[in-house]
């Protein structure tokens, strides 16, 4: 296998270097092929990794970026003011083709303007679209957009469909059902850019598009790929986290109190923690932009070690999937013919 | 206890009276100064409660209406013409003041556009909300809007966090806590609307207003009152009824295997069966229209008897709280000095 190579901007996420270095190392120990160039303040790096002599440094190397990008910064004010921040310089490793992916637990707005303006999107795609992989009961389901584009037309709900379509390709199906996430699954429902979005879908006769789906539908897995505004998906993922949480706590709370339900605790709680991780690893960690000349990855911003590891997989995924020329290779029908 | 006085639109939902009139007949035996009026086809109607000869018909009434409102009708062709489907003629008790509230599980729409019609909102108030009560780590939450206006203005959602506040207020809370739903906290998040919405609820002192919540703070308990747009809302309360049915499903699945799985399933499953319970009493039945001059409450059209149950026992609630008066009386001060 040749060499990965993916830039990690090691400022990223509250947690910073301090968790992301670590979770760099296990990567490296994890994936024989992998090389990562952590991108940010070279002393402190040095000295976090520092930490792990048994680390390859042969597939680990630093790149400096003095600058860090808050994560309540204006997306118009890191294009402009920081030309050093180490978001930045990662997507400039890509751009100059020195890297074949960046992974960020940064300012998502930040990321998806310093994106869009240093590797551009494909040709015929007007904004990138975070897609998450969501769990549901028959397998799982391609979610976008999870948070990148709070409000979108309909145009760009169909350019999500169809570059959601060719993601879940990738992973192996032979003809995706593609569904737009609705509060009803009659003609008439919702507003005026998701039925204008439908009218769309109706004519892309390539694309298996299914129709309207709810919420529940989601995680009945009655479709392969859900399309919805980044606010919409946004609050999706988040609140089935917090409902999982919630659960998990319940449970604990609950089975704590006899042995035998001690018991019944201890044989549910692997499950719920699997449960846990797969939404989180789809929804706050390790979701795509896809639409863009390059791999970017991003994980939510309180990331923990095993998730940021999540989201390196996930990059090294896309990296051998060829993403974008994929996407590339097949936008073009689609979004001539329609 | 005098008597309470419903009007039933026994024709509406997927099931029709067939799941209606034995919810009616259980309600009506569960709540001794409970009155019905079951507004539909009288020769069904009388065949289905007939079923029952040991129920109260001093307490059951049948309205005739000879039409009938279909799931997927346009809101504006319901209003011109069918002057006698079942839904209006049981609104048009509720205007005649011959029924304290009113109970359907039909066209969201329809009883939207038809409520409007016939009761009129109240002074101040554009557009009616439908809030849902849906459990959180800490307790309650009152979610709103959950789907009758998948479009909102700033002002709209402002309005409605006032109309949630009063609704929590009704319920026993003191002060309680009212958050703006949005893909992250920070200031600059968000689409237009909700930032603007924000400032105008930053300008409210008489409301607990604590900023802006995510999809996880939701179920975290992080507030009492939570607004939103109702496609939003929608998505969030049904994709969280999806996920606990996955849930439901794995865990019967996993626990059914062995001896010692089963007993954790055997113990699991009535928590869960509750779980579900108050997510689909929240989400999908009993969510009641705040702002219109009269108690509409709107179960979801899949709802079964027990669900309807629990929708006519929130109308019973709000007669009990008087929450039209009760909101008319707080939302001139709310309205006028912001």
């Amino acid at each position: 296998m040749s060499a990965l190579v993916v830039a990690i901007d090691a400022m990223s996420g509250d947690f910073g270097p301090h968790c992301i270095v670590p979770a760099c190392v296990s990567s490296l120990a994890e994936i024989p092929s992998l090389h990562l160039v952590l991108v940010g303040q070279a002393p402190l790096l040095e000295e976090l990794i520092a930490r792990h002599p048994s680390v390859d440094r042969a597939r680990l190397r630093i790149e400096h970026a003095s600058d860090v990008i808050a994560m309540g910064e204006r997306p118009a004010q890191t294009l402009r003011n920081k030309p050093d921040a180490s978001m930045r310089v990662a997507l400039e490793l890509l751009q100059e083709g020195r890297v074949q992916a960046c992974v960020s637990a940064g300012n998502t707005g930040a990321l998806m303007a310093l994106s869009r303006h240093i590797l551009k999107t494909l040709p015929g795609i007007d904004r990138p679209a975070m897609v998450a992989t969501i769990p549901t009961s028959r397998g799982i389901c391609q979610l976008l957009d999870v948070g990148a584009n709070v409000d979108c037309t309909a145009e760009q709900l169909y350019q999500f469909a169809v570059m959601g379509s060719v993601a879940a390709q990738a992973l192996g199906m032979s003809r995706p059902r593609v569904a737009l996430l609705n509060v009803g699954t009659e003609d008439i429902k919702g507003n005026q850019r998701v039925r204008m979005a439908a009218s769309l879908l109706q004519r892309a006769t390539a694309l298996n598009y299914i129709g309207f789906i709810e919420g529940d539908g989601v995680y009945r897995g009655l479709a392969d790929v859900v399309v919805c505004d980044g606010f919409v998906g946004n609050v999706l993922v988040k609140s089935s986290e917090g409902l999982v949480a919630m659960i998990n706590g319940e449970i604990k709370a609950q089975f704590g109190r006899n042995i035998g339900a001690r018991l019944v605790g201890a044989l549910a709680l692997p499950f719920f923690r699997r449960l846990k991780t797969e939404l989180r690893s789809g929804a706050y960690n390790g979701a795509s932009f896809l639409g863009l000349q390059g791999i970017v990855v991003k994980c939510h911003g309180a990331s923990g070690p095993k998730e940021f590891q999540g989201a390196i997989r996930r990059a090294l995924a896309e990296i051998q999937q060829n993403m974008p020329q994929r996407l590339h290779g097949r936008l073009e029908g689609f979004l001539t013919n329609h």
